[in-house]
């Protein structure tokens, strides 16, 4: 894409009334613009960062036989009557409305009730079982204070997946199974180095469930981690038992404050109960169907990547989730910089590479200020210089190692 | 996909309460899910519709050179007070909502006014127009009386565009490329014989706006055709006037029922001078930016082509939007047929034909009534009869013309 006609621009500054380093950077770059607090809307550089980390997520959810859906926002009160959620009491982050015909309805802050009740439709016998259902779906939480940019917000996107077993044993193998993808996630989006799964506290059906953790000074939780074994404790449930139930020798512990990108819980029957979602076994006796649920926020995601590898200048994005792989950027306004730009530009979006063409008529130092703030992964700079040795300035954001290639090499460090 | 895997089963009945032909067969289907009237869940056939109708336009609006974006849903209401339409006298649709923090925040019905304040933040000059913007997003109208399935809901997807200009003359030249865009888009979903471009009422800035209308019993709008000509006249403006004005002869028209699928509006300045969007001209001379938005709404338009499309057996989908364009259907329980409908099933996974393998312990009159209701484009029989014959029965449900077809004859009607 021609950066100079990309509708949005780049800010020197940060709105003051942004105090997370993910918004300040982000609203910076152009990828957010603010609503309200803690309510922002994507534009296209941070939407195409999103639907990245949409697809990476989609190929774990679908290689586990997940079945994608989109549940509505707009929840039937009576459900969650049903299993005692509907009151503010019992969930202080409710948006309610009204329906012009009567009655109250609220926004989902999750789907649990909802998706509980469809499954009780479709599900009968212990042969329907497994079943794993997932979406990419906008939840809403009325948080009092939202401060942490696009980590804590009041509407937000997120990945929830919910499985359903017949027998305990079953939940369990496939809770390990989306452990694993987890971990996989996280590393393809490039905070797997920094972040743990963490043991936190069950519900009333198990008595832990499973948090991951990115290690980040941003961090809302305190995790206590034994980096050797690669794992780590919330504080909530950190002590001398925990320790000694899970062989863990206290000095080798060490105190973090970290982001939790994800959560897996075994549910049992909480939601299954009050829902009525119930299957018969081979001798026809009805017993509740077994959950587990598992999340990701999308935008805490890339918000987390934003805060765990940004330097003073800029992101840094893995080109996973980078909207685009290469910043191909022409300094100089001489004819053969112009025709070397544009002959570069065509070939690399021929050979499929995603290219941000800076072509704007902006100086050096405005454009390689843009770069480093945007944060793509390989930077290429056409210049005077480059054309009259014949060769491309290539810089790679997340190291700083700048080299000067050949057009060969180039092809060979874009992978084609 | 194995239709045994899918979590979602076929319904004889419709539930009682969907008066609406769309609704009745989506759900019977196992597409939707209905969660209040006028609030539809999309279950993985149905999303599976939706995202293929959403990839459809995309393409078409980023031919026309639109940037994807992703606004939110709750809407900071000083940017409607601007536009004097926060009230509910202004807007009947509104819902609304309170912050735990104080204040009111409404749920997005539309979205000039926040688009618009964002482009204010990143057009100054008439060098950064034109600008096209888009999204798929969720819109909330609080309707009273939803009766229409997905075609009027309280909680649907939407792709709107705005576009941004500095002068009226580049408005027309886009509006009228928009309008060529939606032509080939209804085209392409099976519904561009029943769709005409119809002429409505336009604003403060424009005399008219142009709705894209499907002619179906199922409509709540009144339009007249002229069939020759291939346009039409909502009946909110018809009359001698508008007839002599278009050289329309009264003899020639006919009244139908019909479906806004569609619409494309010139909106001038009505949005950017309440939101401050200007532009300096080459003089340095300041000006309003003239707008114009276009409108698509998913659910609508797929609803639209279940009405117009389906007969009493089920719905009739065509290849472009169906969730899948084969109906692979094994009948009997023998080694051959199974082994003849696996073998098929992998060969055209292979091939890249995205099939629904009826793989289930169901009668065959069970599995014709259900491929029947779903609707998808081909089905194709394996029974002793045709392993026996060394054929394949396919039937094409649009037409319903039946085929026994050699293997190399299948490969050619699935185009491979």
């Amino acid at each position: 894409m021609r950066q100079s006609t990309l509708f949005t621009k780049t800010r020197k500054e940060a709105p003051k009334d942004e105090v997370s380093t993910n918004a300040q950077l982000l609203v910076r770059a152009g990828f957010i613009h603010k609503e309200i607090a803690g309510v922002y809307s994507l534009l296209p550089l941070g939407l195409r960062s999103i639907k990245k980390i949409e697809n990476i997520i989609r190929t774990e959810m679908n290689t586990l036989g997940g079945q994608e859906v989109e549940l509505s926002a707009l929840q039937n009160r009576e459900h969650w009557e049903a299993s005692g959620r509907w009151s503010d009491e019992a969930m202080d982050v409710w948006f309610k409305t009204e329906l012009n015909s009567g009655g109250q309805v609220g926004l989902a802050p999750t789907h649990e009730e909802p998706l509980s009740s469809i499954m009780a439709d479709h599900i009968q016998s212990y042969r329907d079982l497994p079943k794993y259902v997932y979406q990419f779906q906008t939840k809403y939480r009325n948080e009092l204070r939202p401060k942490s940019g696009i980590m804590r917000g009041r509407e937000f996107l997120m990945k929830d997946l919910y499985s359903f077993h017949s027998v305990v044993e079953d939940l369990d193998v496939f809770y390990e199974k989306m452990s694993d993808a987890y971990t996989r996630i996280f590393d393809v989006c490039g905070i797997g180095h920094l972040t743990y799964k963490t043991i936190a506290s069950g519900g009333s059906f198990s008595k832990f469930s499973h948090e991951f953790q990115t290690v980040s000074e941003a961090g809302e939780d305190i995790i206590y981690v034994d980096e050797a074994r690669k794992i780590a404790i919330n504080k909530e449930i950190y002590g001398d038992d925990i320790l000694t139930e899970l062989g863990l020798d206290r000095r080798n512990i060490k105190e973090h404050k970290a982001i939790e990108v994800g959560n897996i819980f075994k549910l049992g029957s909480r939601f299954s109960e009050p829902m009525s979602l119930n299957y018969t076994d081979e001798a026809s006796a009805e017993h509740f169907v077994i959950m587990g649920s598992y999340g990701i926020g999308l935008g805490r995601l890339l918000g987390t990547v934003v805060e765990v590898l940004a330097d003073d200048k800029g992101m840094k994005l893995p080109k996973s989730i980078a909207p685009f792989e290469v910043h191909l950027v022409s300094i100089g306004s001489g004819d053969k910089v112009l025709a070397e730009s544009e002959r570069i530009y065509r070939l690399l979006t021929e050979m499929g590479v995603e290219v941000l063409f800076d072509d704007r008529d902006k100086t050096a130092g405005e454009k390689l200020a843009d770069a480093d703030l945007l944060g793509l992964p390989t930077r290429i700079v056409i210049s005077e210089k480059t054309v009259a040795s014949d060769t491309f300035e290539a810089k790679d954001r997340m190291t700083g190692e700048t080299s000067f290639l050949t057009e060969g090499e180039l092809m060979n460090l874009l992978g084609r």
